[in-house]
């Protein structure tokens, strides 16, 4: 069991830890970035990182504060197949941003568009987080994974920013299933029909 | 003809005025506001507003920075009618974000999203200067305009988020040809299929 608020300067150094993992995925990639490293820039033992974080993968998503875990996430989505998925993944995706979740979802694309090193971290954890593992799940060519990830995410982080960041009406009002039916025919065009980026 | 370098102080007059039109647009809306209110308070002349910079909307134009004109854009995407339209709009967009004017573009991206100011002046650039003129080019019916322009417009946020600002793989790299054969027939389901958003 993880002991709670008892030992002093903990979150002191949970947020060392974060940030030396921050520095480490964005200056190394989440592939050459190590528990054992992150450790030693924050000072701790690595036995101290995996307690209160768990897995690297586990330590990437809390470093992110992203406003979801990709790994609990993928699984709903994919369940039921690829028929409908374009607008499940909307669907899910405006919950998450209609949410309490959403102000985390807005800060991280403003850190994102903000800085360099942010963006590079965003998008490494794009690749590692989210393309990756919707390999495990999505019956599709592995070498399309990419191709398609990248487009589904253009669709909706732009729908992100005019609902959420920008504002724009009526997209910023309107009824979630109103979007599900606006937009999840062309997620699911990304999803399915032909696709060739290189 | 404008006279050329020779009034002292004359580019701190036009940044006074850019900065004026800026916080009057973003207050008062592009229809609230007024070449008369914006000189009054850049503190010249009305006339000096309309010499430097021609109509409001020209004035609205040059304060964004916006990396093009619409008023000029527009026509070009929309000649050759509704077909293919999708996709001459992403090659448009390409165009112009792959050449010289894409940081202001990616700098407009980054501002918008770092101010709510910003945020509500693009706004408030995209309903009046980019919606309001597309019902011009566009053989729809005008109440579908901003629902079928607020999504485009998410889509092509998103791709200019994805491709220039995050730079994801293999979308930042891709031939612009191959992003206009994957992401043209989304932007013609936008522009030509049934859609409601409220």
């Amino acid at each position: 069991m993880a002991r709670t608020g008892r030992r002093p300067g903990r979150q002191d150094t949970r947020e060392a830890i974060l940030s030396a993992a921050r520095s480490a995925f964005a200056e190394n990639g989440f592939d050459g970035a190590s528990i054992r490293q992150i450790a030693g820039a924050a000072g701790v033992d690595p036995a101290l990182v995996h307690h209160y974080f768990g897995t690297k993968d586990q330590l990437f998503v809390a470093a992110m504060d992203f406003p979801l875990d990709p790994a609990k996430i993928l699984p709903q989505v994919a369940a039921g197949g690829i028929d409908g998925m374009g607008e499940r993944l909307v669907r899910m995706f405006l919950t998450i941003w209609d949410g309490p979740a959403g102000a985390a979802g807005v800060a991280l694309v403003r850190s994102a568009v903000r800085s360099d090193l942010a963006a590079r971290l965003l998008r490494e954890f794009l690749t590692t987080q989210v393309l990756r593992r919707a390999l495990d799940h999505l019956d599709v060519d592995p070498s399309e994974v990419p191709t398609r990830g990248n487009l589904i995410g253009s669709q909706l982080i732009g729908l992100a920013m005019m609902r959420y960041v920008i504002k724009l009406e009526p997209l910023a009002s309107a009824a979630p299933e109103a979007v599900v039916a606006a937009v999840g025919p062309n997620i699911q065009r990304y999803l399915d029909q032909p696709l060739k980026l290189f």
